[in-house]
């Protein structure tokens, strides 16, 4: 009854977003908070966070009935304490000792309360409880800062917003919030509270900070949903420590990434896992990389540095995505610029060639006359304010500079604090992506580095970052998310255990791929009607690597066929022993494994004995579309050998592709497979050759 | 007559130090000075500089004579100018246009100026003449800053000390020169400038700062060699934009390495240059790759990110170098923890088991009940100064913790200023390295970071930085000088033009390589008389790559011979054809050729079809010893092949060492050779054969 399931899957859906809606609009617009825990003492966390909203309720930047809970104080900041929470309560924020922490929570799951924000930690991240099982009210964290909403006003971050130096002068030590729109979500408080610190000092505002804590409860995926529906939202910037659910998040990203920007860094999971060992797909993939495969099909930007995720952020909300790979260098300083220049050029962005186009403002007397209008545009220590702002001019009108490094260090005696404001004027009119470096440590450094912020052009401190920064502005340009959803549950299936070739054979055309020809070796007499040269092997559930443990003899002439055989029955008196044709061609690997947190993975890559060795291979979380897999195998160095260079053969690339993703289809949506992997699939003129293959089915 | 050759060489090397002693002395410590060019404008660079050297003599910072030189003004700051150089002047600093700086030049040949920096732009740099002819004076520059030197108190320098804002108010914009012990040397002025300023703002002195600008006659390499004989010196820290001579920097270098750290960041070198197009081993290499492993081998450590580079020079005057791999990471951010420890791992640093030695401190209550004793050691955000103390006294007694990351961020109440100087307490004891990372940008974080730099514990911004520069530390403990400076010329030479095997297989044997056995075959008969299989070849000058050129066939059986010997004699009428035994191995490649600044470099890899493809090679300037050829051929990935990795072959890696490093002494010797490529060199268990050899001698 297919038509009735339908329904009731929409119908579930249906409902899951009216809760999901429901549910964490009520964590970031509340209509009523309590503060489970204040007490007259004023550094108690929950003090600071009631005290924060009494504030914001009173400055009118909240619009929320607050309430404090506390069985002991009569009263609290003149609030009177209730005994215990009411009904009715939109949010429950809970700063308590641990041991009383899940105490509230039944208590919040008795009187209806939505969500919780768990403040406290001891849980599960040292070893303790998880949070996990309490169904009935939702949590974030616990272990967490909460959540800042400039929009709404809400806000339980409970650090100091000023502290004391130990002579007596008050300093600010994180800024108040200012309304922007990058949708900040971080497992880590620390991590948390420095995007933030680092964002809001440039005067960079954001959507919202979500520190998740453990992240025990509330996950990634349904914070990445909800804001993926947000009209303030125009980035999502995430922070990782690993998932539970690799699956969910990526389909809640790839939601988003269709109408949001994501920009995403994961640290603690380069270390491989313990994973199965039976295949080289599982030990040559670290963590590391399924990761940053499953956040790219997702459609998100992965970034590697803490100080390049941040200048991004403040450079796109600053200055949108670049279009193109084309970019220009302008500099006071050769140096400076070249090591920008390099940098961009290492990351494949096209330094453009602007010498006939700008030499005419050399010969018009309007640069000094030692500027080189080359690319980097030099115009030299003894060049001024006006005359960067001549090429700049100019390189706006230039279709084919799709950004530009500006580097004119302050330090020549002609460039003033006026520059800043003059090219921001220009470029408001042409809205061309700028990143100025502005190099040095000194006051003036600072000041200019201001300067630039405030007129919405964003200044780093170092050439190469500038240009790593609008390579990902071109790349979050360019990403499109590429994720499929789970298939439908394959009806082609394998029995519990290891299956290896020939008996996989069946199973290997289904998919496109060939096998040799083989046939069983029983007695010597079935040696004399085979073609040669052939591969013996001896078929064994108990062989593991079959070539390590000599259960392999390739190449057999006529001559030594029937001493091999013979040495072959000796050796593994419990195998069958088969002939395989040889199969000559490139020798290639397809293998599918299982991942803790993305489930399945495909792995492609160069075969036989250079698996390792070479380090030649592209994941992707499975399954895969033939298109995905047609990149996959471009980022292989081998594949070139399939298209015909220097005289090699010229392979169907496109048949290749289309059985790799039939394979990881089938592999995807069959739950019990644990892994399976040909290796060596050989590749030559008449098709694709799966000469080994092992699956293995969970029992 | 060997013996009265050593002498005048050794007399021409005696000479010659105690000539540039004397030179380089009249530069950084000059007893009388002439600026050439000030005039009554204040904003003249020359009045600019002469008005800091008279304020520097009268405040007693400089002792030397100084005079101006002008012959059209009778009068500047007060000095009578002169109207022209006088004999017995140190040092001439020119600074007017550059049309008359050439005729001051001359002037000061006449005068016998030892030394000049020339300041004014407009030569070499900008296409106009080369200062190189001038060997009476020697010049530093032009287009330069000059040099700062905080100990004779000679400091060129013209930029601003103070900007004013637009608002009128005054700003620091490059701060003052404070004594230290990293000498730089770097070819651009805006480089040279951001250096200082960023090394200086945070309290770190220099022992000089040298801006070479188009460095058209002395060089790096001559103030390398100052600077290794200095006592103040301890780090020569070098920016360059490539080389004149390559091998002269590389002698210096190493050199100084034996005393003195060297760290170099060379940028606008990553563009292939023009190179002759015969070899993979021309073709496959850029610029950048020959300039890494000449900095490599003359013991410098190559640093890619400008910033990493700063960071390195600050922490490596804290700090010294790091004794080993292990490293602790100390947080109360758990995340910013992980950011570290992952980088940190990545470069192969060793995050060190602490859980049993730091378990009591939990236990004894001096830790947070949530704090995690891994490493990274997390005190949570409940953690107090005192806490991280704790910790960091217990991992001082660590002899396996070489160095220390320290993350406290100052967003948790408990976190006060006072930390960082106990912390410094602490380290003055130890003196274990450590790097504190300081998150945000808010007043405070600034503030902390302040702090720390001051109290000699290197601050920075980033995490993954910190990690990074730590491994910097450690690979500057490690490293040492490998160059060997050129061996003797070579008796054995090869005649002007291409030569190929199996002409060369007698030079082949003298490195100890084998060559396939070979004969010519002139007719058809020829073929009667070999072992088959055979490869069939083309020997011709006109052909440059035999396989693309059809004039190779391999595995050629008895049965096919014939046919095939007929159409090579019809394809290539000018050829003669032979026959060569067929090897089987591992395909390798050797080659050797010319870098235009560092001549002769060798770089070995993967060999045949594959050499391109897979990017698997190591490169080093030649000469190199066995042993080090023994390192590159560790680094490839295709060398467990050789070592009988999965029941492959066990060769004979030292004796492939000895015939590599033979044959590059030979090739770095014979200065005609152009290149020399042997590709395949085909290894086997019984010896390395040169199958294909292709060497060109200019004419």
């Amino acid at each position: 009854m297919p038509f009735k399931r339908t329904t009731s899957k929409l119908l579930y859906r249906l409902l899951h977003i009216i809760y999901m809606d429901g549910l964490l609009k009520r964590l970031y617009e509340p209509s009523t908070i309590a503060v489970v825990g204040p007490s007259p003492n004023s550094d108690n966390l929950a003090t600071v966070i009631l005290n924060n909203l009494i504030t914001a309720v009173r400055d009118g930047r909240l619009k929320a009935g607050i309430y404090a809970v506390n069985p002991i104080y009569e009263e609290c900041l003149g609030l009177k304490c209730k005994k215990e929470l009411e009904e009715g309560t939109d949010l429950a924020i809970i700063a308590v000792p641990t041991r009383l922490a899940e105490d509230y929570l039944l208590q919040a799951q008795d009187k209806g309360t939505r969500v919780a924000i768990v403040i406290s930690g001891g849980f599960s991240e040292s070893g303790g409880k998880s949070l996990r099982q309490l169904r009935g009210t939702r949590v974030l964290g616990p272990n967490t800062l909460g959540i800042v909403d400039p929009y709404s006003g809400i806000n339980t971050m409970f650090l100091p917003r000023y502290k004391v130096t130990s002579e007596g002068v008050g300093l600010r030590s994180i800024p108040d919030p200012i309304k922007g729109h990058t949708a900040i979500i971080a497992q880590s408080g620390g991590i948390s509270a420095s995007l933030y610190d680092e964002l809001l000092s440039s005067g960079v505002g954001i959507r919202s900070l979500t520190c998740m804590g453990n992240s025990d409860d509330i996950d990634a995926a349904e914070i990445v949903n909800y804001f993926s529906e947000d009209d303030y939202t125009n980035l999502i910037a995430l922070y990782l420590e690993g998932v539970q659910d690799g699956r969910k998040l990526m389909n809640a990203i790839s939601k988003a990434a269709l109408k949001k920007k994501v920009i995403a860094i994961i640290a603690g999971v380069s270390e491989a896992g313990k994973r199965a060992t039976y295949s080289h797909t599982a030990s040559i993939i670290n963590n590391s990389q399924v990761y940053i495969s499953a956040m790219q099909q997702a459609g998100a930007l992965y970034v590697t540095d803490f100080r390049d995720f941040i200048a991004l952020i403040k450079s796109y909300q600053m200055l949108g995505t670049v279009k193109g790979r084309g970019v220009a260098v302008l500099t006071n300083s050769g140096g400076a610029g070249v090591l920008a220049a390099d940098e961009a050029s290492l990351r494949g962005m096209n330094i453009v060639s602007l010498h006939s186009r700008l030499i005419d403002l050399k010969e018009k007397g309007l640069l000094p006359r030692i500027a080189s209008v080359e690319n980097p545009v030099d115009v030299s220590a003894s060049g001024s304010d006006s005359n960067i702002e001549a090429v700049y001019e100019r390189l706006m009108k230039f279709d084919d500079v799709n950004s530009v490094v500006l580097i004119s260090t302050h330090y020549p005696p002609l460039i003033t604090d006026l520059l800043p404001s003059k090219i921001a004027l220009i470029h408001r009119k042409s809205r061309k992506p700028t990143i100025a470096v502005e190099l040095g440590k000194s006051p003036w450094s600072q000041h200019i580095r201001e300067i630039y912020d405030a007129n919405g052009i964003p200044s780093v401190d170092s050439p190469q970052q500038a240009a790593r920064v609008l390579f990902l502005l071109y790349k979050l340009n360019e990403l499109r998310p590429s994720w499929i959803p789970k298939a439908e549950q394959s009806s082609v299936t394998l029995t519990p255990g290891v299956h290896t070739e020939p008996e996989l054979a069946n199973i290997i055309d289904i998919f496109g791929f060939k096998s040799p020809k083989w046939t069983w070796v029983e007695r010597e007499d079935d040696l004399s009607k085979i073609k040669y040269p052939i591969a013996l092997k001896v078929f064994s559930k108990s062989i593991i690597h079959k070539t390590e443990a000599g259960a392999v003899k390739l190449n057999v002439n006529k001559n030594y066929a029937t001493a091999l055989f013979r040495k072959l029955e000796e050796a593994f008196p419990d195998g069958r022993i088969y002939a395989q044709e040889m199969i000559s061609g490139i020798e290639m690997r397809v293998g599918i494994a299982h991942d803790s947190a993305f489930g399945k993975y495909i792995d492609v890559g160069a075969g036989g004995i250079l698996t390792e060795l070479l380090e030649d291979h592209s994941t992707k979380i499975a399954p895969v579309s033939a298109s995905e897999v047609s990149k996959m195998l471009e980022e292989l160095k081998v594949v070139p050998l399939l298209k015909g260079y220097r005289g090699g053969i010229i392979a169907d690339l496109t048949s290749l592709a289309n059985s790799i993703s039939t394979l990881s289809i089938w592999a995807a949506s069959f739950d019990k497979l644990i892994e399976i992997e040909i290796n060596p699939l050989i590749i030559n003129k008449t098709g694709s050759f799966a000469v080994d293959v092992r699956a293995t089915v969970e029992p």
